[in-house]
Parts: C-alpha cells; sequence; structure tokens
C-alpha cells in the first residue's frame, strides 16, 4: 500500500488534516509549599464513579484531567484549561498541582501513599496489585495521554484510493498498526523535544538503582514506570498483538491486558478483543511528559508537532520487518531516553532526516505548518530548547522543587485570579461560564454548541438537556418567558390574581394621558418622559391630585419626550427575588453606584481605590462594573453641591448614579437570610401565578423585617425571564449564592449534587 | 342622599364614566330566502351546556350571542362582532341571522316551532311550560339584553360622598333600586328613540287581538312578551322586591323567578335572593329591540346613550313614591310603545325635559357626548328617523320582510367576505383571529390580552393557557424555539441525530472560507453572498470540485458581499411540514409569484387578473399577497425575454421571481394528502428531536410520491419555531388545514373539539 501516493491523491488532501482530539493529563496535588498532600480527593467535585472529566489516578493525590474528545486543537485545549481551572478551583485554596510528571519528594512510608479511594472495589483491588508489584512510588508519575484519531472522511479516502483491502474496517485496522509500528520506532523524537522528567525528587527512587545524571525523561525511560522485561509483544498484525497479550494475561506475566504499558494503546473497544469487531478508532499515545512551562501540560504547538508527526508516521514507510522496526525503535526510545539533555542526541542524523521527510511531505501535501516544523527542527541542533534541558538549567539555578513550586504556584494564582470565570470560554456570558464550571465540576458532561450564541448541551447518562445563557431551560414553558417580556399583560395576570402592581401606562398624546386621569388620582404615582435624561420632566404626586397639577405634570413630561409613562408610585426598597423551582434562592439588593468617604480622599481617589476591587471590571466581563466619572454622575455630584475633587467626610456616602443597575457601577448586596419570609411567599407565589419556573421577580418593600401583611406593604414591579445570575454569585457585599448550581440541581433532580 | 351633589364632588367626578357593559343579543336564523329554518343548532359549535358566546333562546332556531364583560364600549362592541361573525360563519352558507326583533312568518303549525334541544332536562321541561303558557310564537320575538354596571371606583367615591349609608352593600342596593325605578319610568325614551319592532310578519298572532297600526316597538308594548297583569311586583326597596317575586312563584302566577320578564333585572348573584347578600352588581336592560339597521343589533352611538341615560337615572330624583313612580313609566312605556311610529309622542315635552337635564348633567360634570345627545333630541321633533319609522317608510316601499332579507343578506356577505378575517379583531395577526375565531366557536373563554403583541387568554372551566402568535403555547418548553431560532445548533442536533441537513458556514474572510474546501469538495453545493441581490455571486457545484473552481466561486461571491455562505446543495422541492403534537397536520409547497398564460393577456392583465382574488391582499392582512411587477420581478422577466406587456402562450408558466415565499406574490399549495407518509414520519421525528411540539418543519423532497428510504430522498433546512398558520388554512390551491383548531385541540385534550 502506497500510502505517499494515496495521501497525494486529489480527493484524499482536502482531508488530511482532519482529525479528533482527546487529553488525559494526570497531576499530583500538592501543599502551597510542594509537599504532596494527604488530603482526600476534593468534595466538591461530583462522584468519581461517573465523571467524565476529573478522576483520580493511582494515588488519591493524583488528579486525572480528561477532555472530551474534538475535533479541533483549540478546543481540546479550551476544555482542558477548563477542567483545569475547575479541578484547580475545587480543591483547597491550601493546595494546587505539581507541574512536573516526576512526583515531589514522596514520603517515607509508603503507607502514606494512599491508593486512590474508588467505590469499585474491583478499582482498589487492581491499584493494590499494581502497589504490590511495581511499588507505590513508581506509580505516582504523571503525564498526557494524547489520544488521535484520523478524520472519519480522511480514512474513507484513504480507502477509496486504494485496492488491496475490500474491507473499510481491515484497511482501517492495518493502518492504525502502521501507525503504531512507525510510532513505536520513531517516538524518540518525541522524547527528544518534549521529554520533561530529567531529575527526581526525594524517595521516588529506593535503590541505587538510579539514573546518575540527569537524562531527558526518566518517565519514558527503563525507569520509568514501565512492565517487565519478560512483557514482550508483537505489532505486526492486530491478531499477533492480541494474542500475544492474552499470553502474558495467561502466562500471569500481566494481571490484565490494561496492566500492559505500552507507549502507544490501539483504542476502540473496551478490549483489545473487541477491536476485532469495532476496528481500531484511534490512538492512544501514553510517552507524553507534562510540560511544566504551560499550565495544562502541553500546548498547541507542541499538539501541533505531534498531528503532523502522525501524518508523518501514516505516510513513510516502514524499513524492517515489524518486529525487528518495533525493537530497534524500543532501543533507540530508551537510549535517548537517558541521554543528557543539554547535550545532542545520538540519533541527531536520524532526527534531520525525519525533519527534513516531514518537510517533504508537508509541501507534496501542500500542508500548513512549515514554520512550526523548522522551529522544531532547530532544537536538533539546539538540545538547550528542549523541555528537559530548560528544567535542568533551571534546577542548577535553584533547585527542581523550587522551579516546580514557583511554577505550579504561577498556575494556581492564574487559576484563582478571575474566579468568576473559566479558562477557554472566557468569551461566554459570566452566568454560563459558571454553568459550565458547575457541570464539569459536577461531572455533567458539557458541550458547547454555540459560543455567540450561549447555548450549552448537558448530558448525564441518557438525560440531556440544552441550556442557553445559562437559566433558558426546558424546565420553562415557551410562553411564560414571552408573558414575563410583555410588562403589561404580566401586570394583568398578576393584578387578577391579586397581587399589587403599579398601575401604570405609556402614552402617546396628550389627550389620551388626560384621560388617564381618574386612574391615578387617589394613588401616588409618577409622571415621567418614557425616556429618561437624568431626571427631567418628573414629577412625583403623593396622591390626591387635583385634574390641574396632573395636567401640568403631563406638560412638563411631554416637553421632554413624544411618549410619557404614569405610574403608580410604591414608596420603599427595591429587591430582585431570583425564583428558582418554587422556591427563592437569592435576593439581592441593589444600591446605585457611590463611594463612601474616610475624611481624606477625593470621590476621584475613592472611585480608583472601590475600582481596584477585581470583581469590578468592564462590559460585563465582571460580576461588577467599574464607577465612571462621567457627564451623568459629574452633573449628580453637581447637584448635590460636590466635585469630583471634593473629599466627601468619613463615612459619607455620596451617590454617582440615580439608577441602581449595576451595569452602571452600582453595588449588589446579597440579603437573603435578612429578607422576612413572608416576601419571599409573595415572590414564589407570584412567579407561579405567571407560570415560570426561573425568575427574577422584583419587589419594592419598604420594611423587609417587617412581615408582610396588607398589599400597602409591597408592590411587584416585573419578572425577569432571562435573570442575571453572576450578581448573585458574586456580590459586592454578603453571601454567594450558586444560582448556577441551583440550575443544575434543577435539570438534573436525580443526580446529588 | 342628594346624587346630584355626590357625582359633583372633586373626587368622584374622574370615574363618572367607567363602567362595564355586557350584551346578549337574540336572532332567529333564517334561510337566505327569509324563512324561518328547521335546522338544529349548527353542529360546529361548541357544546351548548357550557358555551360561553353562543347559546340558543327559546327554540332551536333562535340564536343568543352572549359578549364578555369588557370594560369599553369598544370592547363590548368587538367581541359582539367577533361572536356574531363566528356564529354566522358556523352556520350552513345557507342560513342567516334575522334582523329583526319580530320574527320572520311563522310556520302554521305550532309543532313547527322547535323547543330548543338542550342537554339538560330541566331547560327543556322550562320551555315545554313557556310553549304552554305563553304559546310559541310569542317566544319567537328577539331582542337585546343590555348588562351595566357602574364602574367599582364610581360606586367606591360615591358611597365615601356620603353619609347616610354605612354599609357598602346597602349603599349599592339603595343606588340600583333608585335606578331600576328610574329606568322603569324614563324608559319609554328608549322605545322612542330605539323600538325597533314596528310591524309583525304572519302568524305571530294567531288572533284579531293585535296593533291595528304599526306601532313603535310591539316588542316592549303589551303585545309583547310579557307576563300575565297578575303578575305585580314592587320595586320600593330590594326586600319588597324580593318578597313579592316570591309571592308570585308561591301564587303559580310565576312557576319561577326568572319567568319574571321585568324590562330591567337586578343582577348579582344567580337568584334574587342570592342579591341580599351579594350585592347588587350590575342591572340588566331587557327592552331593547334589535337595531336591524347595524349586523350586531346595536351601535356605539346607542351604547353611548345608554350610558348616559344610566348616569342620568343615577343624577336625577324621583318626583313620586316608588310603586306610582314605577306605574307611571310603565302606563307611558306601554302607550310610547303603541304609539304610531312616524308621528311624534304624546311625552314630547317630557322628552325634551329629560334632554334638557341630562345636558344639564353633562355640563355641570363636564362629561364628554353634548353632541350626541343632542343630535339624539333633534329625534324628538323629527319623529321620522326613529328606527321603527325607518323600519316602517322602507316597510311601505318593499314590504318589512323583503327589507329584513336585503339587509340580513348583506350582513350575511359581509361576514363572509373575509372569511379569514374576524371582525372586531382585524388588526391582528390572520393566525390569532383564526385562533380567536376557533376559540369563540368552540366555546373557550377568549381574552385578548394585549392586541399588538397578539397575546391571548383561553380559559375552559379551571384550564387557563395562553398563546401568542397563535401557537407559541405552554406546549413548547422555552429551550425548543431557542434552539430552532439557532439554525446552526438545529443543524447540528439533527445530524447527530442522524438526520441529513446541508452542510454548510457563513464566512467572513477569504482565508476562512477556504479551508472550507474539503467540508464540501466532494458534494453538491453552492457558494453565495450572504445577503443574495437577483442571484449574483451565486455558483453551484455538482460535486468533484476542484480547488481551483472553489476558489474562483468564492471569488465571484465576496465580489458581492462582505459575507458568504457555503451551503450544500440538495436538489429537489421545498415543503412545509405542519407538526402539533407528534402529527403532520398539514404540508404545503410554496412556489413563486407566477402567471400561468392564456394565449392573450399581457403579463400585466394576468397579474392583475390573478390579484382580484379575495385571499389576496397587502402586508399580510390577507392569506395570500398581491404579486407585484417591481424592480425583482421586471429584472425575472427580462432575463426570460420578455415584458409586462408581453402575452404568454397558454398554459405558459411564467415566473415573477426566485423566492417562493408567500410573502412575495408566491402560491401555497396544500399537499399533505399527496406527501409519502415516511416523510410525514421523518418531519415527525426530527421535530421530536428537537423537544418541539408546534414546529414548521421545511424538508427538501426530490420525489414526494416515492417512499424515503436513503439520506439522499431528502434534506432538513430549517425548524420554524412559529410557523405561519394562515397559509395552510387558506392554501390558493388544495384542502384547508385548520390548524389553529389543531392547536386548541392540543392545549384542551379534554375538550371534544
Amino acid at each position: 500500500m502506497n500510502t505517499k501516493e494515496m495521501m497525494a491523491y486529489e480527493k484524499v488532501k482536502p482531508f488530511l488534516m482532519q482529525a479528533r482530539y482527546g487529553i488525559e493529563k494526570e497531576s499530583q496535588r500538592v501543599t502551597l509549599a510542594g509537599d504532596l498532600v494527604q488530603t482526600d480527593h476534593p468534595a466538591s467535585v461530583g462522584n468519581r464513579s461517573f465523571h467524565p472529566y476529573i478522576q483520580t489516578d493511582f494515588s488519591e493525590s493524583q488528579l486525572e484531567l480528561i477532555t472530551p474528545v474534538t475535533e479541533s486543537v483549540d478546543e481540546v485545549l479550551a476544555y482542558l484549561e477548563a477542567i483545569h481551572d475547575v479541578a484547580q478551583r475545587s480543591m483547597s485554596k491550601e493546595e494546587m498541582m505539581w507541574p512536573f510528571s516526576m512526583p515531589p519528594a514522596l514520603p517515607e512510608k509508603e503507607e502514606a501513599i494512599h491508593i486512590a479511594k474508588l467505590e469499585r472495589h474491583a478499582d482498589v483491588l487492581y491499584r493494590r496489585y499494581l502497589a504490590r508489584e511495581y511499588g507505590k512510588r513508581k506509580q505516582m508519575v504523571s503525564g498526557i495521554h494524547f489520544n488521535f484519531e484520523y478524520g472519519l472522511d480522511l480514512i474513507k479516502q484513504l480507502f477509496l484510493a486504494q485496492t488491496e483491502e475490500a474491507s473499510m474496517e481491515n484497511f482501517k485496522t492495518r493502518l492504525y498498526m502502521k501507525i503504531a509500528r512507525n510510532f513505536l520506532r520513531y517516538r524518540w523524537l518525541l522524547t527528544y523535544l518534549f521529554g520533561a522528567s530529567p531529575l527526581s525528587e526525594a524517595r521516588y527512587f529506593e535503590d541505587e538503582d538510579r539514573p546518575k545524571e540527569p537524562v531527558r525523561s526518566i518517565r519514558t525511560s527503563h525507569y520509568g514506570y514501565v512492565n517487565k522485561p519478560d512483557v514482550q509483544v508483537s505489532y505486526a498484525t492486530l491478531t499477533r498483538y492480541s494474542e500475544d497479550l492474552a499470553e502474558n494475561v495467561a502466562k500471569g506475566r500481566l494481571s490484565e491486558e490494561k496492566e500492559f504499558y505500552a507507549p502507544i494503546r490501539m483504542r476502540g473497544g473496551k478490549k483489545v478483543a473487541d477491536l476485532f469487531h469495532t476496528g481500531i478508532r484511534y490512538v492512544e499515545l501514553r510517552n507524553i511528559d507534562l510540560n511544566p512551562f504551560d499550565r495544562v501540560g502541553i500546548d498547541a504547538d507542541e499538539i501541533a508537532f505531534i498531528h503532523l508527526f502522525m501524518l508523518y508516521l501514516l505516510w513513510t514507510d516502514e524499513k524492517l520487518a515489524a518486529d525487528e522496526w518495533v525493537a530497534e525503535g524500543n532501543d533507540i526510545s530508551d537510549a535517548v531516553s537517558m541521554e543528557h539533555p543539554a547535550k545532542p542526541t545520538a540519533y541527531l542524523a536520524e532526527g534531520k532526516m525525519i525533519f527534513s521527510e516531514m518537510l517533504e511531505m508537508m509541501s507534496e501535501l501542500e500542508l500548513e505548518g512549515v514554520d512550526l516544523l523548522k522551529r522544531y527542527e532547530t532544537w536538533l541542533d539546539h538540545p538547550e530548547e528542549t523541555l528537559a534541558a530548560r528544567i535542568l538549567a533551571l534546577d542548577e539555578k535553584e533547585g527542581q522543587a523550587a522551579v516546580a513550586v514557583e511554577l505550579g504556584r504561577q498556575f494556581y494564582d492564574q487559576a484563582w485570579a478571575h474566579p468568576y470565570q473559566l479558562a477557554g470560554f472566557k468569551e461566554m456570558e459570566l452566568s454560563t461560564q459558571n454553568l459550565l464550571f458547575d457541570a464539569i465540576q459536577k461531572g455533567i458532561e458539557t458541550e458547547v454548541l454555540d459560543r455567540q450564541d450561549q447555548f450549552v448541551k448537558l448530558q448525564h447518562g441518557e438525560h440531556q438537556e440544552l441550556v442557553k445563557n445559562g437559566n433558558m431551560t426546558s424546565k420553562d414553558t415557551y410562553i411564560a418567558p414571552l408573558l414575563m417580556e410583555n410588562k403589561t399583560v404580566t401586570k394583568i395576570m398578576l393584578a387578577r390574581a391579586g397581587f399589587r402592581v403599579p398601575d401604570g401606562e405609556t402614552f402617546g398624546t396628550m389627550a389620551e394621558a388626560k384621560k388617564a386621569y381618574p386612574r391615578f388620582a387617589q394613588k401616588a404615582f409618577v409622571i415621567k418622559p418614557k425616556s429618561t435624561n437624568y431626571g427631567l420632566g418628573i414629577t412625583i404626586f403623593k396622591g390626591e391630585t387635583s385634574i390641574a397639577d396632573f395636567n401640568s405634570g403631563l406638560s412638563i413630561a411631554f416637553a421632554e419626550d413624544d411618549e410619557i409613562i404614569i405610574e403608580e408610585f410604591l414608596p420603599g426598597t427595591e429587591y430582585r427575588f431570583f425564583v428558582i423551582d418554587n422556591q427563592v434562592k437569592a435576593v439581592l439588593l441593589r444600591i446605585p453606584a457611590n463611594v463612601i468617604g474616610d475624611g481624606e480622599q477625593t470621590i476621584e481617589e475613592l472611585v480608583a481605590e472601590k475600582n481596584a476591587d477585581p470583581l469590578r471590571g468592564n462590559n460585563h466581563r465582571s460580576p461588577l462594573e467599574k464607577l465612571q466619572l462621567g457627564e451623568l454622575e459629574q452633573l449628580m455630584l453637581k447637584e448635590q453641591g460636590l466635585k469630583i475633587n471634593s473629599v466627601p467626610k468619613k463615612d459619607q456616602q455620596v451617590f454617582l448614579r440615580e439608577n441602581s443597575n449595576v451595569s452602571t457601577g452600582g453595588d449588589s448586596i446579597d440579603v437573603t437570610d435578612e429578607m422576612h419570609d413572608s416576601y419571599k411567599d409573595l415572590a414564589v407565589k407570584a412567579v407561579a401565578v405567571l407560570g415560570a419556573r426561573i425568575s427574577g421577580i422584583d419587589l419594592i418593600i419598604p420594611n423587609m423585617d417587617k412581615p408582610y401583611e396588607t398589599a400597602e406593604d409591597y408592590g411587584i414591579i416585573e419578572a425577569n425571564f432571562n435573570p442575571m445570575m453572576h450578581m448573585h454569585i458574586y456580590p459586592y457585599i454578603g453571601k454567594s449564592r450558586r444560582l448556577t448550581t441551583d440550575v443544575l440541581r434543577f435539570l438534573y433532580p436525580e443526580m446529588t449534587i
């Protein structure tokens, strides 16, 4: 089969870069000082027995982060970044992830290395067996498992480009077996470039059988976590491979298939034998050390290189019979692993040949990425650029452990800098980021179907849910949000159900507005232009208004706008009640943008101080907005006889805005616990009348401590069908209310969240 | 109690015109020739045992139309118009409503007058009793019952303006009793102005005891349907009234209370005795003849006059003791009823006094409507203006029956002229008008909560539903329409579920678009500017496209727009499948605006001919749009070598548009029965995948007769979350599919619709 020719076919070429990716990444949890933790797997992370993203590997301290399978490098990294954020922020604030493949200094006693506390007894038994067979220390090494699948269209077009194999399944198997052999033969190049375990920390090795000098990769060398030498498996055919594996198990050299720690695994079914009917669907590359300079252990360039490398393995012919070819590769791999990181490799010539052939392939197949390839090629002559050499250089300056703590701490800080954001999805709405965070944390499979549209798919078992904007779900009906959107109809429905709503209407002509007098004459009400501009044109009437005064109020308002609003005036404070599934989950008070004087600083300085809060940002990228000192704010100050350089007295609260929106710098204050239950009852009942399950309903309440007795004690302003959630999750003052978790609980009552 | 003073109080005045209205209107069903029908109550009208709007009165032929209670004259008339439309269009096309209070010529044999076939046996027994007691013929008269309630705020303010009555209930009762007495005393004025039963038709009177000359109102005279003279009831107090009624029943003079046919009834509870605890809530005026010149039997001016008249009854003092006052009124009423319509009334002076006092009241209370009042005042000196006189004048020319047929036919034509519209709600969307029609017809209580927003409330028993735009309901979830709105996510979900959707994407740069080559190279696809302008910049590729051709297609498209779309091209015809509750209720083919030649007329003439179809209109006010001959159409013709004055050959179909939208003059063709079931299955399943219950899903199908076998046999273009319904209900060609009824069936499975 001439894959070089096949890949160059016009029908094949468009699909060459088509692939799917998945990453598993292990990390040891350590204290901020770099000591291995003795704590349990974080409790806030959902159940390990089904968690798709955050598991434990051998030991209780060893996180295993697993991305979903994606069709682009950007996506796979986005998920890995996100899962990383979730894992870090689910851990104790005293813990972080150790950035190296080689573990930190291990405990003196093996008992202090705790086997992962898994639910399934078989899983625990297997780990106990491994501990006995290989020792616990060897199991503490971490790495990347990179799952790679050639695109289905690519495989299909390659299949059509040949005639030797009549069966698609056989063709795929043959292709992947070739890939596996070539990978085993040439994998040393990955170790040369990305090997990153030059040194061990204390007590990884128990005896003197250890590298005497720094190496490129302890992990991929025979000092790493490898099978005993008597375990030999042929890659000549899938049948041979499978038979050999079975024999090793039969002879007791392996307890089961999965104990075979090959640098590449053929994947498709649950067991190797399944591959005969499922076919090989993808391969798992297991020889990739953690890149400690990237917080997720691998970067886009490395993945891009691996992708091209995988194409090269498909393209290039094997030069020896299968078993010899693989054996040669194994020898070279171990030799390169054991080389000194700062020295050139003994296989420099072969390395240059591989790069030269890869570049030839790129040119023939018109592939992009030549610059990237040329950059890595220079590392052959500059071993100091390789990851292992860079680590070694840092180790010589300050010691590997100190470097690990420094890097780990840096990644820790990144994860905690903006806890309201989720790496990989930062351009999405905050509430969707929070929901994604929670879903990943709780082990609900998440998929962003449309980033711009904030459209997310959740899945747990067979139970699928779609969510938009964090709280638009299948739990509400189509008509309920339409009802809430229509303020007039909302008021009609609430009023008929006996709730107090401010009577109000918009008018386009003086004549029509005048007719409204009877409706308002006896009440307190306000006449205002429809578009209010800094309070101009507003008149408030306190009740028993004469027609003359009413008409004069209309004239004042109509002087400012073509349309005016007359609305009953409800005295009191406005609170946002966030109702989910007939329960008030949060109550928020929003107060207009303001600063509180200290008797020393100017208003401008106080604003700058308040804006330094990391929760404050711009354009809804943060839970709170920065205070402005624009035209409106300065007008507002002027009305109070103040300027931006005035110095307010100590504890004097100076308001910069009339409106209390968080989006114009307002403060959000959680008052969920302070609000009298009787008002929560009202909010729940009102939302039920609207037929809504998730709603943010705004009530005016004069006195939230005093229980509700009469209609005078409250008024309902409006109900919102897509209420902001992050202002409750990250209030300026008061307790955080994790509404996104409540949404997930509502969607997945069958889960313990 | 000085009501004149009370009404003039500043706090009362704003509320003087506040009132609620409800109308009941009876009509005999007749053939288009004016003969009383022998048919049953229309079957398409929902069950009479609960129907809120369309009932039968005494006889099976006598419709009783009932409006809901409203707070404005416009509204009550809108509902009456609508109910009228529904009633007329629910009847056989051979039947219409007799526009007069006096029935058409009655059958010779009383047996041919059928008592209403009601479900409840008690109702039938009562009608049999009435037939025995009064004779069937007398029962055949029709009229308006006008329910009137003073506004609650008005009553409240009046109550606060006095001190005599400490209890609000007693106050209301006292007020309404005064109204009743004054009404009885002065009601003759309504008979003078609006009395409209001057003549009887054959066999209404069986003997010679009948008016010898035309009168103002047979119906309100002692020849009308009145109690026997021994039934006497005092209106002095509610207690007296109630006691007298009870006595009449006890003595057997009345079978039950409701047999008391007073011109005014105090309403509130189910029985008079209930009024003692419910209070009188409103009054029912029963002496109003059908105004045959208005299709609903009463017009806005008449209602406006009655409203002012009711205020006058409140305002003016009684001038005699209660019983005398009422007795005097009864005498005058009968006398005026019996006057010759064309002659001045004997009570001209009192009439002028009433008008003069009413005008005085209007001036004192600053009420609007003086012009209206002055117009009716002139009728006192011009009896020929009164309704009875106008009928008589017509009768003298052509005979009353001929006039009745002429007027009835005119109203019949109005009801049928635009059967897709609903009188009273014509400015609403057509689909909402259709839904309202169906709901009224089937006896579901309907209320339009917001006309502009097409927001409707439906109610049957305790079961309430809100509907917007005719098909946005509680049956769909919040997320399903959001999913359908997002075309990208829709395609993802459908493709994953195994449905065929055209692969496609929008691109903003040449570089990005070029990368898409692999996705499309092997398929048939189209490259087009995002905004297509008369087909410029579009290239269609039929499969196996070279990169060079692909890139050239991109350049052509980018020359027309900054954004381009590349989309898989699915050959075939597009059909709209309308799915409700997992069933395909309609399938529609839409074809672009076109005319078919006859070998004689020019294109312009053919267009004019096609536009004459009453189903075609402008701006979505009709099920189909008029064809245009604008720039686009003329360009399209030019491309075919035609002009607007070209004469197409016989049967030559000339297309004026590329797009098939009904909104640009396209034809809608129902193909529900022609479409192979296998595609309906697909549509149902696809809509289910989207989690939607109501959706219009568009499929491309090359051959709708051939059953679906492979993915090549169809493609899904998009699913619509608020699909137009009226184009299925009124297709250009093919069977009407009453989707609005299907929506109601879906909402109210407990009803038999």
